[in-house]
């Protein structure tokens, strides 16, 4: 990997997410050498992935080059690798450009769709973790309505403007909402040979209420603002499978439909390597101690999506958000110098900040510690605290420019089919895998 | 093509370049149906796509979607459709989406690369003609200055750092600036463990000058730009062969190189079906008369770069640029609407507004009919020009945004590999192609 072996210990990163640039960010021209690996060269800013795949932003304007947040910094190296193994006894992970030693190794490789096993729903879906993901799903959206415009077989029309999003939370409310503004005000003007009323936006949800970790009044109204924006809100209601043209339900509705969005679960992208003892079973994540130490191992830690800290008040770890990420990141670096120090490592208490989403224009729910509130403030509220949390002033600059734009013009510009995407429905699929 | 049948006459425009959207748009809302086809669902603001390549711009601001230009216009229809054939002896044509009829063709297909029938070239040299051919230019350069960092062979090193750019017009000069404007400010930032001086631009050009088409002293200057930011220029050189290892040229100087940029040649984008004594041979452009009519065919029109109308002062027809695509349309629409009202044509007669360049910041090189200038001012007014010249008010202020920021900065932010390209070199192209 060409990385010098010098006298300083050697910290590996492995992932530039929230969690692993806080860590990145807290080692920062101390007397350590650090290695930060990540499979793609820049920082995603992943709340705003829905706008991306809804034609709201560029996804420029959401992505930071990694090696520019560390330009002038000594002793750190980045390299762009993806880890596909660890040894711990060798002290050692393995990558695509090869091995590498570590003195510490913190995994923060954040978290991957969860299909629960099924091959099916991983093979039609679309998923919406990454950059290239949400761009497939906004070449989707409008593949299919130029697809809408040329049948003349209106059950196919049908199914070309049905989506269906399964997850009722953050990521699915969002899209849900961006998507029927869209219908609202961009597609009846781009199609007006379409009839939009055969567009459908399907929000299908397990639970029985909407965003299950915010306050039943944020449900409520998250529900209430997406009914308004005529999304329909299934609820209660499991999907099991889908094979490229219908959605198949635990419950008596089914849909036909071709584009499906799995928003339903995510796990943690754990990596091969560690006894199975330290991960925890279907949830992927790996058990770590307060102090962010994978179990049985000193000098390995986990941090954000991929650790789960269980305590009594997250019996299941903490939620799997940017804010438990920024923050474990943050302490751990300081733990690791301290411990390099010979001072004692500090326990981590998770300073839960409330949590919020957003629908649509002036409709946001968001829940502080003692004032929840909805609407047009809430709306604010979240745009404010998502530009502020936006790396770097450019992209600040770029997805401003952008909201103001589209909130006084009612636009969303970048509909853009740069890249298609051929569609995985189950007439193609056995052709463009080969 | 689901496109009704009126008692209007149809207009079929086939390309949303400058000539194509020109001649739609002197259409609008006028006694006849329009039929814009397109490969892309945007139009493309090409003269920008080097910008894109080098990582200043991001790719949504230089496109505009084509849809929202004829939003609330009346008897217009777009198609997203490649078009494969012409049959003018039933006025139809053939597409990737059906055939349509038309009353008046209107072939504003632009232009495609030349590689003078190399296949070796069109296999292993990039691209620079659309925004997925740019962006796979940005991840080239990226991955070849990861993997640069990777490799211990210092010939195989020497080998990816090394950029040759064929071609000395307006492309190749413009990408070889902003190529040495990276090396200068960002990649030595970036990749502080590589040694920059391995770096080399080569800009490799055919004539005797850079800028053919130009002033001599437009052609000094920008040559002289380019050598003081540290591009090698090669003149009267001429690359024949390019294996993905050693390019070969017709002089003493072969080069040894990961990246080919292949700028030095456009042929017109003819599509098959007419006659082939229409089509003017090698350059593949359509033979039309001063009304931009094909030979023999009354009503089939060609425009822009695909269209060659010789006249005494252009004995090889217009130059393959953006003012006489779009001056050709906007009078192409007013000769088919006098055509309709019985009204005779009127000739075109091109008015050369002048030619610009730039090669890096405060650097560019303009010639106006009476005035020539090169320097700061030069580049103020390229920059006005592009800014005014670009589609759309977010475009605009999306694109004014980043270059004040890379101005002050001097940065280029969306340095991102957010598709990698799978180089095409003599060892991996069997494997990628199957």
């Amino acid at each position: 990997m060409n990385i010098p072996q010098t006298s300083f210990p050697r910290v590996v990163i492995i992932g530039g997410g929230f969690a692993g640039l806080a860590v990145a960010r807290g080692l920062e021209g101390k007397e350590l050498q650090v290695v930060l690996l990540d499979k793609h060269n820049y920082h995603t800013f992943q709340p705003l992935l829905y706008q991306v795949a809804t034609g709201g932003l560029e996804p420029d304007s959401i992505a930071f080059p990694l090696r520019k947040r560390f330009n002038n910094i000594e002793n750190f190296f980045f390299r762009l690798a993806e880890v596909t193994g660890i040894d711990s006894e060798e002290k050692e992970i393995e990558t695509s450009i090869g091995n590498l030693h570590y003195d510490y190794l913190v995994i923060a490789t954040g978290s991957t769709t969860n299909f629960f096993g099924s091959t099916n729903i991983k093979k039609y879906t679309m998923e919406m973790k990454s950059i290239p993901q949400s761009l497939n799903i906004r070449s989707l959206i409008l593949e299919n309505f130029e697809e809408a415009l040329l049948t003349s077989d209106l059950e196919e029309r049908k199914k070309l403007m049905n989506f269906v999003i399964v997850g009722g939370g953050p990521t699915g409310v969002e899209l849900a909402g961006a998507l029927a503004e869209m219908k609202k005000g961009i597609l009846p003007k781009d199609y007006p040979d379409l009839d939009i009323r055969l567009m459908k936006i399907n929000l299908i949800q397990g639970a029985d209420c909407l965003l299950k970790g915010m306050s039943p009044k944020a449900s409520e109204k998250a529900e209430d603002f997406l009914i308004k924006l005529g999304v329909d809100v299934w609820k209660d209601l499991r999907v099991f499978d889908y094979d490229g043209d219908m959605v198949k339900t635990d419950g008596t509705d089914n849909f036909r439909a071709a584009t499906v969005i799995w928003a339903a679960g995510v796990k943690g992208a754990a990596i091969e390597g560690l006894e199975s003892e330290c991960v925890v079973e279907r949830a992927e994540r790996y058990k770590v101690d307060e102090f962010s130490r994978v179990q049985h191992h000193d000098t390995i830690f986990a941090i954000g999506d991929v650790a789960c800290m269980k305590s009594e008040k997250y019996p299941y770890g903490h939620p799997m958000m940017a804010q438990p990420a920024i923050q474990q990141g943050q302490l751990l670096a300081k733990n690791i110098l301290a411990e390099l120090r010979g001072k004692p490592m500090k326990p981590f208490a998770y300073n839960d900040k409330g949590s919020m989403a957003t629908v649509g224009r002036n409709k946001a729910v968001v829940d502080l510690n003692k004032w929840k509130f909805q609407g047009v403030f809430a709306w604010f509220v979240w745009m404010f605290v998502h530009l502020f949390s936006l790396i770097g002033f450019r992209n600040k600059a770029v997805v401003f420019l952008n909201w103001v734009y589209n909130y006084i013009r009612f636009d969303r510009e970048t509909r853009l089919i740069i890249r298609p995407y051929k569609k995985r429905n189950k007439y193609s699929f056995e052709e463009q895998e080969s």
